[in-house]
């Protein structure tokens, strides 16, 4: 979708006229809104825009509005001869179409050069019904959304009129869109009018009925078409003496205004009102708070601080976080809209313990199936990673204890870990890691694990290097080079290299260290890949293998006496829960992120892009035996865990959709063009959405200490002079304001981990934006 | 909304026929495939069931089938003469027209006799469009809603159909509807069957293009009407030629029976592939799992175990748990889903952190002002009450620490509460209850704090009475009796009495003596009124009062030297922390539950009823002062908490939404009959949906234990013969087993905490509905 402002003026208020459905009127209602316009007590200047017309030219609609409403611009951007939908005239001429982009951009450049001319009312009028197709065969009510227009409704007068207006309404909505006004004619037989007054007045949606136009011959001669226009000339005339379209044109632009000072009011509002997540509010002024007033595909439609009443009041931001990393298939998703819908309409909520409903069904067994893992064989829901985690760890150190016969009340029972890790905010997800920034300052806070130092990955200097940590220097030297991200990859090659034996051999005795000092482990827990929160950390592939290698292989580290369990599905050693929340379902470009280590999961959990950026949901799968261990006739020895929206369908099926529509992009070769890019440096299944010279040529830059990308992910670690890096450290805020100020078709959202800025893009994000996006990166790094 | 079965039999495949618009042929349509059904090398039994007809009866869509598909047995409910919406016609004929529910009920009376009689094959077709209104004003779409039908949807081959037939289609799935099929007529000048065939392959519905019926004669005579009648002969006859009718309905057959049988394995995939929460799965059967297979208002739709191929394949169940406590509005409510639906499509999720949008922002604001509590500032957005308690506690506890200047790292601070209370299931707001079955197994569980036991209040043999615990007997003396419920709720009277300064004492002394043993107190944490998860344990709202107050009162209690706070709304002695996740937002019958107590909390959450029962989210609202205790120039000291999901737009809308209805509802007076019921027993502030009557009569049965109503919550408490009470005891089963078994209308989904059996409503369960359940309790108790 193009990267296109939302249309906003305060000096011009431009709206969208849409049809309930085709010979509603639309042209009669612009006419008569467009003579008001010059009627007013302060007369305004007036202007109608039609983006796409079929018919007849001297039949067009600008034509009648030149003719019936001297005074108004007006301007076609496509004309097609055939009084047919726009896609098949542009079928039947032969014709390449204008891109939908194109016809979007149009719209925005006209209205804003009217904007700067003085005009202060505007329409843009559309061909049919909402969901007639534009001249690609796209839906007008998508085609246009982008422009997120405020709509004036002409609805249906006639028989069945109530129904398609309602629903064409219902449509819009659908889209996000704000129908500012209705109008129809009246006709006393069917008195559609009444039914949709009341209808519309329940959503404080004024509704105004217009006088019945006089029938139009049904023949075109000189002498009919003269009649037809003298008696269309009467009716404006009876219609400006019988109707208060003033009052309408007073609300339509008081509207315009509120949602404009609504906008600007939002920041200090929120500054008053909100505690915002992860903020620290010291010093913090409403300049620092975006006003969000809609979001559309990659993009956020944000606030322009601009005093000036002709410049456009929005303007396309790309969501370069992807919203905290959950989005996947663009915001404002109507299809993603229309599920949330159906379920919603279909059950609403559903309390689960002892029930089943097909969204919760469904998602469970396309997950169980699609992940690749034959291990986990039951899902547990919950509403967040966080829930999801405590979830995890309850599962895993019960079934640790279980088997061990350790008792949980009287002895500490820790886990094992990555140092950096981060599982969520809940206080016992944070005691699954390491003393930080994050948790230590959190008054029940206690750690309880051990949190390995690990190799990390990077791109410096052209060449892929993977770092390898002080305590691990005398295990295994030097830092390691690479020639490609593939050989980094190559997992079960350099699981049975040198490397490998010293990673494992380090690991085994660091572990059994800490067990003789006491400490007993109940599971190993990690974020497979990229420990996000931490600071977007790429862990060594070979070193994650090897740690769970190790706890699956050397059980009698955690149980010198304990039997090696017979199933081939069963744990071993400890209970491995990865943490997928963050990578899994396509973040890096695989279904699974675990596939990256070549390692099934006891324990796996998803979440953010589970519902494709819509609303909360996570997952906990887990194997037949972890699940054992809460087996009993005892009810209190159940997972005694639940939230009361567990399940619920509406996130359920947004889900199902969304995997269906991610696992058919994939099928259908969608990112086969990144997979070509990165196929020289790497082996076909490690690709970026990210360029690889971009990476490349940034790993060159002064300012850069390291980069890498992987799937949707671009990982840019600065340089820290002044700082010590971390998560309070200001390097990358320079970097930051320079892609907040952007490019010259958007800005760019970002955020940033102390001295590392990264990017995300959802699976469908167009490359010509990725592009533009690299552009401004090269520009500021290099 | 009628307490009427979805309409679904394996033997007969009832479908509605809705029309994209009027005129679309949905008569036609209707007859092509009644006579298709005659025509199978296995001819079947069709049916056509008119509910509702407009215009002249000889041209009655009945009488067409007659004439044109033989065979058919056809019947009209409700006949009017002029062709216009049936509600006009209604009022036109000066007629009460049949109530909804008495429609609906006739519909499923009709196609359950003809399922019973060997019909394989009916069609129930509405009027008009889908939103064109019945006899009562009330869309067809919302009408026929309980019965969901699967659809047959006639699209519209006319210039604008596109769009009329995919709005069409749009608003019928955002109320839950399957569409199984489309028809429509040939155009090959339009050409909406290829656009559409397309747009619907796309979604699995197949689409079937008739070809165009003759143009019928304008004016009406004997002649012309033969005619007529002979065109339509021959058209009916051209498309079973043409046209493969019969693989539609073999598709139409294949989706019903797909339909049944997946909801007959739907238990036992479930038991295969859900981990359900608070479940123990030993030795639980599919039997155990019930499908559900929609739901509507108060009812699921639930899966009838029958072989019986002619009997109904679902039934209505009442929701009597509202959905783990959620419900408010009715499931499937159409208003929420189109908010839902609105809110995803103008933003999708946008990230949180330094950003507002207008959803989040009103509910904000609205809450705020909403709740009338002066002292709460803040909103912090999570996504379940369990989030929202361990935000809740972190706050408390660090703003006890900062103004105590107390280090949490090397001390424990433990919260002060009730006994059986709880808060979620996460392991931070875990330790804020004492050891129970819920927690005391998870591994990691500690309890941090000291909880009271605390007088219940219940009614027995016609008596309210307030038991009086154990511990507080030295002080007390016996259990108290009172009037009625108004007087236990006459807080500001009884403070002054003499049992308010026992409390006071009792548990002033009590904090002394555990302060001098070297505990250290961060917050007063309290579910007002009822402790749902802990058994529904009704507190003396005396004893939550006189808590507050001895906190606050005697701050000396916590830190002798600390300075008396100045600020009028600043918090005092220890923050005090309102969990009104259960109890909140009209579920006890007012906005907030903690003016029952006349106590204004630093901190109160709110979630379930938040938003009216559709997806989750939460909110915790706390004071200046409590938010001031995380303001530094060190990020690191904000607080560190924050969800991917964070305060998303679809949850925010759906709740301001909510929250308008409910405070709309109250405004109205739409619970006045209720506190009318209650007002002789009761100040008018404390009533219940529960008949008073009801309340009386059950607490002098034999087997009950105690009772009590309070807004839209029945708890009955039963003598536990072989049992201790408590959450593993057995004793409501019984109970619990009858009102399953249901009475004439509908079944009853219950919920039981050991011996004690709950019932909860909507706040907009109809009082035929709730009489009903009454006479199902009485039946079982007295």
């Amino acid at each position: 979708m193009p990267s296109v402002g939302a249309a906003l003026w305060r000096s011009l208020r431009a709206h969208q006229v849409y049809g309930a459905n085709t010979e509603v009127g639309k042209t009669l209602v612009s006419t008569v809104l467009c003579n008001a316009v010059r009627r007013l007590p302060s007369p305004g200047k007036a202007a109608f825009l039609k983006p796409v017309s079929t018919g007849p030219l001297d039949d067009a609609d600008d034509r009648h509005l030149q003719r019936h409403a001297p005074g108004t611009l007006t301007r076609c951007l496509y004309q097609f001869d055939e009084p047919v939908s726009p896609h098949i005239a542009a079928k039947q001429n032969n014709f390449t179409p204008p891109r939908d982009d194109d016809i979007v951009a149009s719209i925005h450049k006209t209205l804003s050069e009217w904007a700067g001319n003085g005009v202060d009312f505007a329409l843009v009028e559309t061909a049919g019904g909402v969901h007639s197709p534009g001249p690609n065969g796209n839906s007008q009510a998508d085609l246009y959304r982008p422009l997120r227009l405020p709509i004036v409704l002409v609805a249906d007068s006639r028989l069945g009129g109530i129904s398609s207006s309602i629903s064409a309404y219902e449509s819009l909505l659908l889209r996000g869109y704000d129908v500012h006004s209705v109008l129809l004619f009246r006709d006393d037989y069917y008195q559609n009018h009444e039914y949709l007054r009341h209808y519309f007045q329940d959503k404080s949606i004024p509704l105004v009925p217009l006088p019945a136009p006089p029938v139009r011959p049904q023949t075109q001669d000189v002498d009919t078409a003269a009649r037809d226009e003298e008696a269309m000339t009467t009716y404006y005339q009876r219609v400006a003496q019988s109707t208060d379209v003033g009052g309408l044109l007073d609300q339509l632009a008081a509207k315009n205004t509120e949602r404009i000072d609504r906008l600007e009011a939002m920041a200090s509002r929120a500054q008053q009102t909100i505690w915002y997540p992860f903020t620290q509010h010291h010093g913090m002024q409403p300049k620092d708070i975006t006003a969000i007033d809609s979001a559309y595909d990659d993009y956020f439609q944000t606030l322009v601080p601009t005093d000036d009443a002709h410049a456009p009041k929005l303007q396309a931001t790309f969501d370069g976080s992807a919203s905290w990393w959950t989005q996947g298939l663009g915001h404002g998703n109507p299809a993603l809209a229309l599920s949330a819908a159906y379920a919603a309409g279909r059950y609403g909520h559903v309390m689960f313990p002892g029930n089943i409903h097909e969204p919760a069904l469904s998602l469970a067994e396309k997950l169980l199936q699609g992940i690749g893992n034959a291990r986990l064989q039951k899902i547990f829901y919950t509403d967040n990673g966080s829930t999801g985690m405590e979830v995890a760890v309850k599962m895993g150190l019960r079934a640790a204890c279980h088997r061990y016969g350790w008792d949980a009340s009287t002895e500490q029972i820790s886990i094992l870990g990555l140092k950096g890790s981060y599982h969520g905010d809940t206080i016992g997800v944070m005691d699954c890691s390491e003393p930080s920034t994050y948790n230590k300052k959190v008054e029940w806070y206690r750690g309880r694990g051990y949190w390995f130092d690990f190799p990390q990955v990077r791109m410096s200097q052209g060449v892929w290097r993977v770092d390898v940590p002080e305590c691990l220097r005398p295990h295994l030297g030097a830092d390691l080079e690479f020639p490609s991200l593939g050989a980094v990859f190559d997992v079960e090659q350099r699981v049975r290299s040198d490397e490998g034996k010293r990673y494992r051999d380090y690991i085994r005795t660091t572990i059994a260290g800490l067990v003789q000092q006491g400490m007993k482990f109940g599971s190993l827990i990690m974020e497979p890949i990229i420990l996000g929160a931490g600071g977007m950390l790429f862990c060594d592939p070979l070193f994650q293998r090897s740690l769970v290698d190790v706890v699956r292989h050397h059980l009698e580290l955690f149980a010198p006496s304990a039997p090696r369990p017979t199933e081939g599905n069963a744990w071993s050693g400890l209970p491995v829960i990865l943490d997928e929340v963050f990578t899994g379902l396509y973040r890096l470009g695989r279904r699974s992120s675990a596939s990256f280590i070549g390692v099934d999961a006891d324990i796996a959990v998803n979440a953010k892009l589970l519902t494709g950026g819509l609303v909360p949901l996570c997952t906990t799968a887990a194997s037949q035996e972890i699940f054992r261990a809460f087996d009993s006739p005892d009810k209190s020895d159940a997972l005694l865990h639940g939230h009361s929206y567990t399940a619920h369908a509406v996130g359920c099926q947004v889900a199902v959709d969304s995997l269906n529509t991610m696992m058919k992009l994939e099928r259908n070769g969608s990112w086969d063009d990144y997979r070509r890019d990165w196929a020289s440096a790497s082996t076909p299944e490690v690709w970026s959405v990210w360029s690889h010279d971009l990476v490349r040529d940034l790993s060159c830059a002064e300012s850069v200490n390291g980069v890498f990308a992987i799937g949707t992910v671009l990982v840019v670690s600065l340089q820290d002079l002044h700082g010590s890096g971390g998560y309070t450290s200001t390097a990358a805020r320079g970097l930051q304001q320079k892609l907040s100020a952007g490019g010259p078709n958007f800005a760019v959202h970002s955020r940033v981990l102390g001295n590392v800025l990264y990017l995300m893009s959802s699976v469908t994000s167009r490359p010509t934006a990725l592009r533009e996006i690299e552009g401004l990166l090269r520009a500021a790094l290099l």
